[in-house]
């Protein structure tokens, strides 16, 4: 790994507690990673990003911002990256996926909250991440409680702009939606002093429907009866388009699933035949949780599909590409965007549809249901959509857990039974 | 009291449950506000109110179903009762205050829920309390992330009309807003067969400002150096407020002004001079919540304000009265539901303004910053919230609690002790 300390020290970043994440996050990743067999030839790509995730990439971004390009920070799938590039910016996932940052966190917000919250917001403070030191600006969402408060803290440290995303999905609040994206480019505007126009949204709405084809691509390799790449591998890629240029991303994913098409041709699958297929559906798993994913994994099934925000709602629907005026554009970005399913949304039951259809789709044979610890929203749509499923005749297990590795017997033990049990259905 | 058993059954009650229930609740009463001394004589009303409280009131409200009246249940103050009675319609508050009723909810909710919410769905799916089973219809919000999936299940059981409370307080959402107030009024006029009129409206605006004059009035005695009425006695009646017939609450609450206004000028206090003065502020004390009230006063100091929603958020600012047709009277609505200042808005500064004028009128000596456990929303505000007034020089404390008696003995300690600090200063 090159040497960024001094890149790291401009940050203003905390070095000291950094290098501790430092040296964990290489053993993590080849244990949870690098240990699978037959992986695909081009994982080399995500391995490098991953190695040097807190130095590649903020190299570039820090670079751009030298030649007067700002950097936005988000944390909601609903938020329109096509804008900030449309802007001639760059748009960067923040949300933080580590206990590390849990406790810096904790020293802000109550323990009761989700951690992706505590670990976002402890980011930040700690100065442990350079992702979150890079980005010129946040753009936060009224989606939940937690975050709708945790941004008034960090607004005391960096300039956040909230878009009030509406609760329910009736045809005003798809116009509510395209108002708010408006107010986004009024501020994204003024804040990078570049124009959005219609040729410029066009092209960052083709670049980013080039990154859901991309994705869509390697997830339908996944519905193969003979699995291509584990569920792992195709996590990781998924928490990585969150951050990466999406143009390269998009060209590296392309690759991959090249090689993927020709192993679907070819029978070669990452599991022995009879491998038990789980469907993960709940709240997201920002990098780098890979936690559950290992224990299925290393528990004798293999996930093929994510109903997660890492995951379908991320890249499913496109952006119509043929609107010729901003104000067109816009609607069709807030149409696109309100198709997503989440438990924010009062009712949400599209979001059930979506799991029944993607349980057959990827032809699983249990459904597996996590929810982030104190993610109320979540935690209550539980409820129904654990119902719907046994009512659909769909095995399905609920599960709970937070960042720390406390729990990590248990669930093995509680998932290792559930594997067993829909095995002999 | 008089035998109601005939009622609840024919309310679909599960009287053997509701018997536990009606057995605790006198003795509790008893304990926290009989035992008073030198209460104002007019408190017999309330006294009656509550020992008749699953009675008198029920049984009115089901008189006026059979003259064809509908009951609209409510569980937030953002939601209008004007329009509720304007269209011949009753209103009743719903949240739940008792622990009695939490198991219940937590059959379908997360126990990580806060208690009010699982006590309101415990009420109505226990059927253990008569007017969740006597509302027609229940009019949710969008406030919390625990109530907006909780109206899912309820309305499995009763119509839920859900509104959508925008998350901030721009000139739009107010706007946005008085759009949903139009779209509850189409709602109760079709349900009740009823229009509401520029009349009606502007007769139930007069009748509900009636009700926030009064409630004005109790507190403003509550800001005299010889207090005349306990924080118990006041807590009491702003819950009583949310239920009861309101031109009677106005008449009987006008009534006990007077006598406590003669108590002022003759200087009669409940407590002793020098006790130390407290002003609540946080989540909403629903009925028979007085927990922490009868802790307080009964560890030497005297409750003489709530910035709570069972308090001054409740009656602050009334609706302009002058206008003439039902457009602007919605208009008129919105804008003083939205100088509500509640911790679901981002930022939710008025609040901290608000806590920091009303410790000034109400000569404070400390604030207790209360929140129901779960309630993700006023504890993270809590943070910003006690550091403001910290700097404001005003003592301050926070507490978490919920609707068990587990942490009586715990939080005694910890407010006797911040009572003798501040007496200390
Ligand atoms: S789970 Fe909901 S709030 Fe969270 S990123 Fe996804 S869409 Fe946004
Ligand atoms: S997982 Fe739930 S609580 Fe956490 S940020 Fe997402 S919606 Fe909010
Ligand atoms: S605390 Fe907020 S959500 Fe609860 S009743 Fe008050 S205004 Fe409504
Ligand atoms: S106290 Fe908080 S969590 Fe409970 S209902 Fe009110 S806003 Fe929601």
């Amino acid at each position: 790994m090159a040497d960024y300390r001094k890149m790291w020290e401009s940050l203003g970043m905390d070095l000291e507690t950094h290098d501790q994440l430092c040296e964990v996050l290489p053993q993590a990743f080849g244990d949870v990673f690098l240990s699978q067999e037959n992986r695909p030839e081009a994982m080399d790509y995500y391995n490098f990003v991953i190695a040097e995730i807190h130095g590649v990439r903020p190299q570039e971004l820090i670079k751009a911002q030298e030649e007067g390009k700002k950097v936005f920070g988000t944390f909601c799938v609903y938020v329109p990256d096509e804008l900030i590039f449309a802007a001639n910016a760059i748009a960067t996932g923040l949300c933080g996926g580590s206990q590390f940052w849990v406790p810096g966190g904790e020293k802000v917000l109550p323990t009761n909250t989700c951690p992706l919250i505590k670990a976002s917001v402890g980011a930040r403070l700690d100065r442990t991440c350079p992702f979150f030191r890079i980005a010129d600006m946040y753009i936060g969402e009224t989606t939940c409680d937690g975050k709708k408060k945790a941004w008034e803290i960090l607004g005391e440290d960096v300039p956040v702009h909230v878009m009030d995303l509406p609760q329910m999905k009736r045809e005003k609040d798809i116009k509510a939606w395209a108002e708010e994206i408006k107010e986004l480019k009024k501020v994204i505007e003024e804040f990078t002093g570049n124009k959005v126009t219609a040729e410029s949204l066009n092209e960052s709405i083709k670049l980013i429907n080039n990154k859901r084809k991309a994705l869509s691509r390697l997830y339908e390799c996944r519905k193969a009866d003979k699995v291509p790449i584990s569920g792992r591998d195709a996590l990781v890629i998924s928490q990585i388009a969150f951050y990466d240029d999406p143009a390269r991303f998009t060209q590296m994913t392309n690759k991959l699933c090249d090689e993927l098409e020709q192993r679907i041709k070819d029978g070669v699958s990452v599991v022995k035949e009879g491998t038990k297929r789980i469907l993960l559906t709940g709240t997201p798993l920002a990098v780098p949780n890979w936690k559950l994913h290992n224990i299925i994994e290393t528990s004798g099934a293999v996930v093929v599909c994510e109903e997660m925000c890492t995951g379908t709602r991320y890249f499913e629907n496109l952006v119509d590409e043929t609107k010729t005026t901003v104000d067109e554009q816009i609607d069709a970005l807030a149409n696109r965007y309100m198709g997503i399913n989440c438990a924010c949304f009062t009712p949400n039951t599209g979001r059930i549809d979506d799991i029944i259809r993607l349980a057959k789709e990827y032809k699983v044979d249990g459904v597996i249901d996590v929810n982030l610890k104190f993610c109320s929203l979540y935690d209550v749509e539980g409820y129904t959509v654990e119902r719907a499923l046994k009512e659909a005749g769909i095995p399905v297990m609920g599960i709970e857990t937070d960042y720390t590795d406390n729990d990590a017997e248990q669930l093995r033990t509680r998932i290792g039974a559930f594997i067993e049990m829909i095995g002999t259905k």
